[in-house]
């Protein structure tokens, strides 16, 4: 696996964080089969075709990285150190909806046909279904949250939505945008993906009835983890192999989609031939040959394009855990610490 | 038009409403271009891509029924007389929204060009940024919503959209089911349109702090409204003309959606021919040939069947109108009347 390489030879110059962290661990996992239930709960209809669909994505389930971060947030703000309540499972299964409702959506967008090892809804059952999957999903994330006590926190996930879609429809916008530049890169990513990312961060702290500024932090922390986890995304997309990744990939050329190594790469190679591999680059479908695919891959990763987002990773990383300095020392705040690691060694 | 020619017929025999309520109609005017402000300001980005999207699609809004519920009921249910108050304009653009981005994302299931005389978002912009502008639109919906003080309208509202998502995965799960039978029909349409219309008007009573017995008629005032606009657009879908209409017609048939006339032509037609005609059908592809088309349409119309869709929507509005008898008798209350019988009269 391509990736595998240039993160490992990153880290190995580094401490990686190691695992202590076993009670605090388990007691994660209780909290998310909490969360899976009530996912399941939420879910569910008296409709047998939209139960079979609903268990068809429940296949999807992956990293739960947004779960986690709310959760594992939590448990660090919790100054009480007291069990969590129904309140922090309902907000962290409701921005696993919203993530599952952009991975259908976003499975359309990509017209991917596979998902974590097996087929999307829209190859299976097409785009209309994969459409209305994803919009039920999105409905029900809106559901559960309106169940809390707080409209606020509502009103601050249905601003973050709004975020995400402004992210993805100014990605759209700039489809074949062959000469895209980092900073719209970042605030496409900033919208579409870390976005979310923040604000589980942030409601976690809330709930938790932390001070503005430990708030305002954990914002930081879970955004900066967006950022450089939708980097890693795009150079998996890149770089990665599909049997490791588990996924369609090579979408985002195919799709005139550009990423952080490829913008890198065209500013770094050789100008006088950039116009020919753009135009071969443009002219290829949404399914870019293999040869075109693996000889870019090369260009890229001897270009040092490749090492260059894994770098940008790695800063957005250490920002990220600069946000927990103001946290109280405990085993949940080294786990949001290993967590955020995780986000660089990450090979699907 | 061919659907004027049936409902003109049957509406001969009747008695029209007439509109005396030119005052309350103005008023109504009023109100309504409050909500379009309240919509236009709930959906400008500081991203210029996603304002022309939204400018876009604002030409779709066409009817404003849903927003109409809402006001109409509110005004009727509006004890005081007192003017309405921004909750209740809150909560008419919010059901806009909802219908509007059910529209967009319709219009990717039904592969339509056409809407309201103008090109849909999915033929300009391809489906993926239709995926996302309705998405932009739903979570803008929720988002306006939680702004109200009340959350229980936020969680009935996403409530509604969990079951028109049903509803529609309902009738996709069903798509070349040939022996779809009438209470299948309308539990698809309960569901996807009807139960939409009705929490206008019962969250519009709500908000005029109305009686639960008024607050439960309401909503099968706006339920059975729903129910009859559906069986009409259906009508429209398979009998109307696109000059009229302004948006892609025959598409019911093409993506094998059975609809109430003709469930009832399958059930009154020769049965010995019947399989013949299904095997034509279902291997015409989404956009059938005008002249199966036609001949189609004659024979729904000779058999009966259109002037029985239509006799099932005339018993819908009856129903409807029964529901008012609560409401005491004032100008809002006859607008509420008359607005049920325009959408048998409606050609478009």
């Amino acid at each position: 696996m391509e990736i595998d390489t240039y993160t490992c030879a990153f880290l190995e110059s580094m401490t990686l964080a190691t695992h202590p962290h076993e009670t605090i661990e388990k007691q994660l996992e209780v909290e998310l089969a909490q969360v899976q239930a009530c996912f399941t709960q939420e879910l569910t209809s008296d409709l047998q075709c939209v139960n079979t669909l609903v268990a068809h994505i429940e296949r999807y389930r992956g990293k739960m990285l947004r779960p986690k971060l709310v959760l594992a947030t939590s448990m660090a703000c919790n100054s009480a150190n007291a069990p969590l309540n129904h309140s922090h499972h309902v907000l962290a299964t409701v921005v696993e909806m919203v993530h599952m409702a952009t991975l259908v959506h976003d499975d359309i967008l990509d017209d991917a046909q596979m998902r974590r090892r097996g087929y999307t809804v829209n190859h299976l059952d097409g785009n209309e279904t994969a459409v209305m999957l994803g919009d039920y999903l999105i409905s029900h994330a809106y559901h559960l949250c309106s169940s809390l006590e707080r409209q606020t926190i509502s009103r601050a996930i249905a601003q973050t939505t709004n975020t995400v879609c402004e992210g993805e429809l100014f990605q759209l916008a700039n489809r074949n945008n062959w000469s895209l530049d980092e900073s719209t890169y970042f605030e496409i990513i900033r919208r579409k993906t870390a976005s979310l990312c923040g604000i589980c961060c942030q409601l976690a702290a809330k709930l938790c009835e932390c001070d503005q500024h430990v708030v305002e932090d954990m914002y930081g922390y879970g955004e900066n983890i967006g950022l450089a986890f939708q980097i890693v995304d795009d150079l998996l997309d890149l770089m990665g192999t599909e049997g490791t990744v588990g996924k369609t990939l090579g979408r985002d050329i195919g799709k005139g989609k550009l990423t952080l190594p490829m913008i890198r790469f065209l500013k770094v190679c050789d100008q006088a031939s950039k116009p020919k591999l753009i135009e071969q680059l443009a002219n290829q479908g949404i399914t870019p040959l293999p040869e075109l695919l693996e000889q870019l891959r090369n260009s890229v990763r001897s270009s040092g394009a490749a090492d260059y987002a894994v770098m940008h990773a790695r800063k957005l990383i250490d920002q990220a855990k600069s946000h927990l300095k103001g946290l109280p020392q405990s085993p949940a705040r080294a786990m949001l610490e290993t967590m955020s690691e995780s986000v660089l060694t990450r090979t699907f």
